[in-house]
């Protein structure tokens, strides 16, 4: 497949190589800052950088949006595509319809549209991420693209899965539960501790040990512990009078609380 | 150290292993269920179960109490120990203060007491976990039993801290946050997902990819990624009206993107 990069961020740096190793041709590279794109043909075969959003004149049938979400409308209604092209977009929050929408108002040809998603974090930087245990989530616009998407989909992944929009938007809140919450909790517990001259060192084996029982259970819920889930309301009261002086922390504290308890009828 | 302990849960069951191999001697075996205390003694060199809770005639000199946080007065209260004991509890959030009250209030001797808190999770299972890399936070009511504590401390793990009740309460509140509260989104997540018909192992790449580098970063808030994070209010909006029709998962969403908007000025 003949492909060019509208986005040179976190995804794009792993993605590109990926697609490149598994035989797929990298043509070009946009990116609003040109550092970036510059950055990511380096690692590539023999990609170039493209310096609009004017593609009419490109080798490319497949587009990869690798951009934001917030930028992704300005970028379809500035993109010129050449004919019988496919764009898909790698976002879990955005729908294909929208993505249909958008390209049936600002392109001039008709485009194929599609989704490929990949269920992971990423992060650049040294080494590249191996796609074949990342799920890939894909959707497309018609049978042919689907096909493709697949095939490609494939070529770099073992966990393959056609999703709708719908369903990806319920995998990206419970991602967002899962890791961005999360993640955000870990900071607020270091914060405490911090506040006590406590290293947050102390609470790392216990946080790893916790990690590894919920991810090895088939259901986390197998191995929820903690005050909520007994019940046991004078610690929670204790934590509550503890956390008096950061009210949204408090409350922060008192909605996962009822949370649990609600979950396990306590 | 001659010891006794009364509980034969999740953390007499690692614990009591523990102090053996490193040369301390377990006499007695309390339980409520008799079959608990039966099955921590099979794995014991020479311990035996007690029946009740009238420890005048023990050999022993430390006691350590193993119990939950709700038994802990019921148990003190019933409590008869020797001359010169030693009452320790291993309470993350209970004060050395309560227990000193309590001796004080059931008990016909003078008791030392102490906190030997092991920052840790603990299930029963078939091998036994090493403490060396486990915290281990000590508090007594003097000096000698404080000495005795850090000395039996140091000889099973290589992270003893003197921690104050008021800290460890910092420590437990801390560990609710990044270790019950992570776990129970990790609950959630998997219930939007089989909600909607998809397998929760789709999940499970981003969720050990994320754990991988809230632990390894000196800050968590250092890799926080997310729509709250980028100030992305559309996608924050999508995700509530998704949620609409459970009004208290919806409500956790909104506090947990609240406190990260808030955490990063977005």
């Amino acid at each position: 497949m003949e492909i060019s990069f509208i986005g040179a961020g976190n995804l794009a740096w792993h993605l590109a190589p990926a697609l490149e190793n598994a035989g797929h041709h990298i043509n070009e590279v946009f990116s609003r800052q040109l550092q970036h794109s510059r950055q990511l043909v380096s690692n590539l075969f023999d990609a170039h950088t493209h310096s609009d959003l004017n593609f009419a004149d490109s080798p490319s049938r497949l587009f990869i949006l690798a951009v934001s979400d917030d930028a992704l409308e300005n970028v379809c209604s500035r993109l010129v595509l050449p004919e019988d092209a496919i764009l898909v977009h790698t976002s879990g929050g955005q729908s294909l319809q929208l993505l249909e929408q958008w390209m049936a108002i600002y392109s001039d040809v008709p485009v194929h549209t599609g989704v490929f998603y990949a269920l992971q974090t990423f992060t650049k930087g040294l080494s590249f991420m191996a796609f074949d245990e990342i799920p890939l989530c894909l959707e497309a616009s018609d049978k042919e693209t689907e096909e493709l998407l697949v095939q490609m989909g494939q070529n770099i992944s073992d966990i393959v899965y056609l999703i709708t929009s719908e369903e990806r938007q319920a995998l990206h809140v419970a991602a967002v539960l899962a890791c961005n919450f999360t993640n955000h909790l870990l900071t607020l517990a270091r914060e405490l501790t911090i506040r006590d001259d406590l290293e947050f060192d102390l609470l790392r084996p216990i946080i790893a040990e916790t990690f590894r029982k919920g991810l090895a259970a088939s259901n986390p819920a197998d191995v929820q512990t903690g005050p909520a889930r007994r019940g046991d309301l004078t610690t929670i009261e204790n934590h509550l009078a503890f956390l008096a002086d950061q009210p949204k922390l408090a409350e922060l504290y008192q909605v996962m609380s009822d949370s649990i308890r609600h979950h396990y009828g306590k």
